[in-house]
């Protein structure tokens, strides 16, 4: 109370209910209208009798009911006195049509101040980055106020303290994968090389030598394949959280798609403003949240270097490793990086069925299987069995690839996840539409173009038509002949073939030359830079 | 074509039509939503089909016509082989229920990579900005898209440079008032300060003098009244351009609202991400462009200043001053500004109808009207009489008023916009119920709290409610006894002024002490900082 004033209210009722607040009682308008943030949509009049703006949250009550959304405002659609709400909403309030809910404005959430704050430069402590992580996999906060918190990340860099809290609630906010008693083994790679089916071999190997390994990946965001989209050629991966128990209770690992559990799902939501921005500032609470959402105790992370991949040069790698190394401290997981060759396609098979085959013949015929992908799979499953205490640690991968229980593993893994263990590399169907690209000339592979690879295997379909992506005849330092042929291009669809051959004969996927030539093409007119973003964790 | 490659296709038909464009034939679903952005929601299949995203564009073609749109994409909502239309997109292709539209993928606007730049810290070029802006208006970028825009210019400070550029693009992408002819005066206020009634004589008194000023308003976004409100009590405000033009013509100024016409219309897309992070980085190409978009030559711009304002000390009004004048040499428009006491509200009225018998009041016996609106008005027309080349510009103003001459030019405005030029004072409305709020201790006025001044108001119902408000029997310095009536509260709606006298006795609005204190508040617990937060230009 003021100790000044004195109040003497002419015309007025009892004084002594209810605090500040202005309220309404607005029929329901369902408006059968998906999306996943609470919205409600509003006549402008009732908005301005409210005093409520557009971004502006209302909180609606009927009975015990009480719903938080965020207000959008219309003309006509939503005449007076009704308030239309999402399907949504409309469902957690039970709200039927015509069925009036008291409606009142209410304070945005405490994240968004904090969000706020962010934006000026402030760091945060870990309760306020909790807050708004919370909100974002709730729902409760619009693309602006999330855009804000996503690009205050990306203009002041997170500190590792940030890091570390961004991690840990991206993680608990979502499902965990809980296996006990077990130390937990996992691999990353950080993306951008097209073909790169390393989690396939080498899960099963580490697999095969006793360790847990419960291996969880995504589908391709702006590459021909993830790995969830290769290994979907062999068996079912999209497996709930107690289905992946029991697979990895028996038989010590699996490969699954992540996006069927929610395990830090709050990435979603910074991906969806992160993708049309071309910016990736969350990649290590990304990339960590979901190992320590499985339980993981030690990682191993790919990061492939060179041009056309995100990380350019060995030191930026050691960087980038520094930090994945720090922030597993934080998180109390063992991490070890390998910077890899990023300048050409792993192994010859591009799109998932053509990597899937080229996986089940690699693992059948372990000797005539593409070099550089065995050597990976030796190399990253050798951090693991160090962790491990293993001995021979560095050879012990190839080993167990070439003895053959890589495949004995991996016919497990698949059978466990529902697959038939006997499929045979035939059984995977490719595009049945092909085109053949030859040499014009004899010389050399120079250089591959991964992004070039990338956009003509995703316009001959890939990753949505399985069968579709390229074969490669040729790779970096193989001799050709004049007529050789370079690469195929597969695809399900006579359209699509059409459109990626197009694509291939414009933009060049690999230079063959007799000799090095220091010029690497003539570029004839002025062309809009593109922007080539990889977005894949 | 490629250098290296010969092209082998087998099972494909012709090679050599079309782009390396994926298309599909989709059928039209109307939504019946509207939606300012050409919005338009495919199915997940059909999405993935098209190998879009989220946020990513198509283009639709029909017959000749063709749109670019932004996706959403849902599961169920839209069934596969059909597009779903917002309204706004549907009207454009002028398509029909049924109708099939040829949809491909397409690139976002050029202006995103600008954007993305901008984020990056780098500077664009003028050319680069409009077509941001122009993209804005046109409704061509998401709220990712826009937000990012806008932190970017809130992190990376514009340059002098950019300012300009952004007024004239802000400018030139909306209506233009075209008065020949004439040199054009204006008047600004940056706002803050609630009862700031100042427009509504200084207008009537410069034309009064000869002078033309053709004045647009807003109404309130979150103040307790905007002039437009005000002015709406004595007269139509929403007139059209040329509706404008010809008021203007006939006695040389007008009090219209700005809304009405579209001048700078892409201010609005930036205040609605403004203002739910309460920032304001757009502040000078707002003003400028509005005034640069009714042709001033010559602008007088208040800067109230003070606690509870946006500009807190005279040597920041300073600065902001600076950047006023600087910007107005790059548009060509002579600039002059003023920092003017902020600490209380102006005259005795708040809210629309008690502020606009305060002017009729004021107009009608400038003897007994309040000191600090006279002055206000005197200075800041003295401004603009100085421009003008007047003898003793600055006495001028007062001496108009004085002479009745300025309630004979505002007759004149509210006549020509189509009021009743014999309106008195009694016939506008102010609201029914009424509050008094009196002291409890005898003393002196020693502050007025804006921003409780500016909440109460509101409380109360206004601006929506016209005849709500404040009415202030004490001001700043004034010797008060005890039981003296210090303001009332004026609402039209019983529940809304127990609210605001609720709210009225909560936070106190003004501090009557004998003396002198060095203790302005006790504060007993701790309280979440309230972020008050003006968006008035």
């Amino acid at each position: 109370m003021c100790a000044v004033c004195e109040v003497h209210a002419g015309n007025t009722e009892d004084l002594n209910q209810h605090a500040n607040i202005i309220l309404m009682f607005l029929k329901v308008k369902p408006l059968r209208l998906e999306a996943k943030k609470p919205i409600v949509i509003l006549n402008r009049d009732d908005a301005e009798e409210l005093d409520v703006k557009p971004m502006d949250r209302v909180e609606m009550r009927s009975g015990k009911k009480k719903e938080v959304a965020i207000v959008n405002i219309a003309e006509k659609f939503v005449p007076r006195g009704y308030v239309g709400l999402y399907s949504r909403v409309q469902k957690e309030m039970g709200a039927k049509a015509g069925e009036r809910l008291r409606v009142t404005a209410t304070e945005p959430p405490e994240s968004l101040a904090s969000i706020k704050r962010r934006l000026d430069g402030d760091r945060l402590e870990s309760d306020e980055i909790h807050k708004i992580v919370k909100d974002v996999v709730e729902e409760r906060l619009s693309d602006i106020e999330i855009t804000a918190y996503v690009l205050s990340l990306y203009t002041h860099q997170m500190t590792n303290k940030e890091i570390a809290a961004m991690s840990s609630s991206m993680c608990v906010t979502g499902d965990m994968l809980n296996i006990k008693g077990k130390r937990i083994f996992d691999k990353h790679s950080i993306g951008g090389v097209p073909g790169d089916k390393t989690s396939m071999l080498l899960v099963p190997t580490v697999a095969a030598a006793g360790l847990t390994i419960p291996k969880t990946s995504s589908r391709a965001i702006t590459a021909p394949a993830g790995t969830a989209d290769r290994m979907e050629c062999l068996c079912p991966v999209d497996l709930g959280l107690d289905e992946i128990k029991a697979v990895v209770d028996q038989i010590g690992c699996c490969l699954v798609w992540g996006g069927a559990v929610d395990l830090a799902p709050a990435d979603d939501a910074f991906i969806r403003v992160e993708y049309p921005l071309s910016i990736d500032p969350l990649l290590l609470p990304s990339v960590m949240s979901k190992k320590k959402a499985v339980g993981a105790n030690y990682v191993v992370i790919d990061i492939p270097t060179g041009r056309g991949v995100k990380v350019k040069t060995v030191s930026d790698a050691e960087d980038l490793a520094n930090k994945f190394i720090e922030l597993g401290k934080h998180l109390k997981i063992k991490v070890s990086c390998v910077s890899t060759f990023g300048e050409q396609p792993i192994g010859r098979g591009i799109g998932p069925a053509l990597e899937a085959r080229e996986v089940l013949k690699s693992v059948m015929h372990p000797k005539s299987a593409p070099q550089d992908l065995v050597e990976k799979v030796g190399k990253l499953s050798g951090e693991l069995f160090e962790f491990a205490g293993k001995r021979n640690a560095a050879a012990l991968g190839v080993e167990i690839l070439k003895s053959g229980k890589t495949e004995k593993k991996l016919r497990e893994i698949i059978s466990a996840q529902g697959g038939d263990p006997e499929i045979k590399p035939g059984d995977i169907e490719v595009g049945p539409k092909r085109a053949i690209i030859k040499s014009t000339k004899p010389g050399k592979v120079w250089w591959i173009d991964n992004k070039r690879v990338t956009e003509t295997a995703r316009i001959a379909g890939a990753p949505k038509d399985r069968g579709a992506g390229l074969l490669f005849h040729k790779k970096l330092g193989d001799t050709v002949k004049r007529g050789d042929v370079l690469f195929e291009i597969y695809a399900e669809k006579p359209a699509k073939l059409r459109h990626a051959v197009k694509a291939a004969e414009h933009n060049c996927i690999m230079g063959v030359a007799k000799k090095f030539s220091m010029v690497m093409a003539e570029i004839p007119e002025e062309k809009e830079q593109e922007n080539y973003f990889i977005l894949e964790r």
